[in-house]
């Protein structure tokens, strides 16, 4: 059973990453963002005020520089040659003053410097220069996207942990399902269902397992009755009742990889309507899966969803794509949609989740996790689908 | 009972807000800040790929920009003007696309326009141009700090959310501790006590309860025994054993808003060591609490407990400052920091929560929320800090 990447794989990793660098004749670079340097290094932190940042060098070390408070946990956990430290963030001298003395003893200087961002940013409180002003570089490149590229096609070990989030998930709905009953409040389903599928996640998997993100949970967003039309709602306590049309969600994070898995469900029954727009939402999210192989490009998949929803007549109750690549992050690009002209490649994981939205009724929209394969797809995730399957007894 | 900020303040802080522009004589402003948004319009999202985007326009209307999927969220939400919104990202036109034309339409050509990041950022696959590259101002000039700093002092009603927060963070943190027994999983633990809290707490508040945020919780964030030594450490599925220190967080989100409790416990026994340096910790907050008063620089907190610490022989344990504010998000500036002289005044709220850390031993932190007041300060939470207190049985 996988539960981590391995370190063989970071430092693959990482030797990727300079070679992109040497292609595009950047001596060295640096980066800020959390999920970035997750990747690279394996080091999973909480952000806050405080500066991380990752830098590799023109001699290929690889650093990370880190506050005082994360300098032992960066020694025990980081697949880094070095570890830097600042005393705290905002200081008697600024972290950045630090930094700037570790690229330079690293030889940054007059070097054509690669940065995802030009400065740490940080909504916290933190404020301090961008990384050009105090280091004299020959030329600054932006390499923003080089790591998110990199993050697109998974390995098998990552497409691993996804399909071990992609279980738990399935429990965790599984009992949401199971709880979903009139009179209840959706947090208080919610949290029953979290808490019973993070139990028998952490009493299977063991010590080994380390979520880097959130346990087992299942869970409606505020996507109750009525409240289901607005797509992408937030949670709003509400309590259920009979005939409600129910939008779900569930995952759990493993080793900080997500999958998603979402179903339409109704509360006891679901009249003629509700029936209804559940088929032409299911046919929608056929045609998608039938869409999906290497070689062609993810607009695509959007172009046959819509040309669907359009014959179906309900092309005006379509608020959103037919789906986002995930993995590190809960969205990630590529996407199912008309402006994507991104090719599939083997190796790509995508939700698929056509949805339709009918305000006073209510939202309509599975989620599947898939895999991009070499002939076409797989499923990653396994939760039924069907309509009579989705009725709440 | 509050449990939301009311309209009428929303809109106070967009009357302040403009006045402050005006101030500096810019004529209108974009802002791109999930929490600043959230602060002067009430609307509260899942920031995605699709931009969202605030602006306030040279006649004071305030519009919110969305993806159609959370036009008639944000319809019945924000407390705006106008909700603008554009079919998907990336879409066949571009969102900055339908963005220009609103800012255009809105009267922003030719004017000073402050902005807080100018243009959209996310990690989750966004790609898109800065403002200033199609917009035809007068001039840009970054107002970044503007709303932040305005959130720094609390009105009364924020303090009510924060002090709720409070009362289901110490429920949350009791049951943790009850819970807290040799060969139990952290993960197991918090689970429990996290969900009996959001139970208890969904009961007693009812339907107008809006998270905006975590429900009730109580963790450890892999500050399990020796593992407590690493301040900032994440979650890591470890088993309690006979004799650990733990140190550990609770809290509840109340209509965003968020307070800290944080405690170093025993698990059923401590020993003299354990009990040398938790007095040490105990002492230091006490002298913080001490010296938390209106008119006096934020630095000057520190200054007194690291004069503590090194009385105390301690000062090479220390691996963070004292505190942080808090509010909307849970770290916020000014910090109990040497480096911030930033002047103390009624109606801010911290974290006071020097701690210590010795590698195999342990980490040895409390936290509690206080408002500064009129003639010194208010403890928000409540939970007992003595020795005795906080051996788990």
């Amino acid at each position: 059973m996988l539960l981590a990447i391995s370190k063989k794989e970071i430092l693959e990793r990482q030797e990727k990453f300079y070679g992109i660098l040497q292609e595009k004749q950047i001596d060295c670079a640096v980066l800020f963002s959390v999920t970035d340097i997750f990747y690279l290094t394996g080091f999973h932190f909480h952000p806050t005020e405080r500066p991380v940042g990752f830098f590799i060098d023109p001699n290929k070390q690889t650093h990370l520089f880190v506050p005082a408070l994360e300098h032992e946990h960066a020694e025990e956990f980081a697949h880094v040659n070095f570890v830097h430290s600042y005393p705290e963030y905002p200081g008697l001298r600024h972290p950045m003053e630090y930094f700037k003395d570790e690229l330079n003893q690293a030889g940054f200087e007059g070097k054509t410097v690669g940065y995802d961002s030009i400065g740490y940013g940080s909504s916290m409180g933190y404020r301090g220069p961008a990384v050009s002003e105090f280091l004299s570089a020959k030329d600054f490149v932006s390499i923003k996207w080089i790591v998110e590229e990199m993050r697109v096609v998974k390995s098998p070990a990552e497409v691993e942990l996804i399909k071990e989030s992609c279980r738990w998930g399935n429990l965790a709905h599984r009992l949401l399902q199971k709880y979903s009953k009139p009179g209840f409040s959706e947090i208080e389903i919610t949290s029953k269902a979290s808490s019973e599928a993070t139990m028998a996640m952490i009493e299977t998997l063991g010590p080994d397992y380390k979520p880097h993100g959130s346990t087992a949970y299942a869970l409606f967003r505020g996507q109750v009755g009525e409240m289901s039309a607005f797509p992408h709602a937030v949670t709003q306590n509400l309590l259920l009742k009979k005939g409600d049309t129910l939008v779900t969600g569930a995952a759990a994070d493993v080793w900080g990889y997500h999958s998603e898995l979402e179903r339409t469900m109704f509360v006891q029954e679901a009249n003629s309507e509700q029936e209804k727009y559940f088929k032409i939402m299911y046919e929608a999210q056929e045609i998608a899966f039938k869409s999906i192989r290497p070689g062609v490009p993810c607009s695509t998949v959007e172009q046959e969803v819509q040309k669907y929803f359009k014959e179906a007549g309900v092309e005006n109750l379509v608020h959103h794509h037919t789906g986002h690549s995930i993995g590190l992050l809960g969205h990630e690009a590529p996407f199912f949609d008309l402006g994507d002209e991104t090719i599939m490649q083997p190796g790509m994981v995508f939700t698929v989740e056509p949805g339709i939205y009918i305000r006073g009724l209510g939202g309509f929209r599975h989620s599947d996790t898939v895999l991009v394969t070499e002939d076409g797809m797989e499923m990653l995730t396994y939760y039924p689908r069907d309509f009579a399957s989705m009725i709440c007894y």
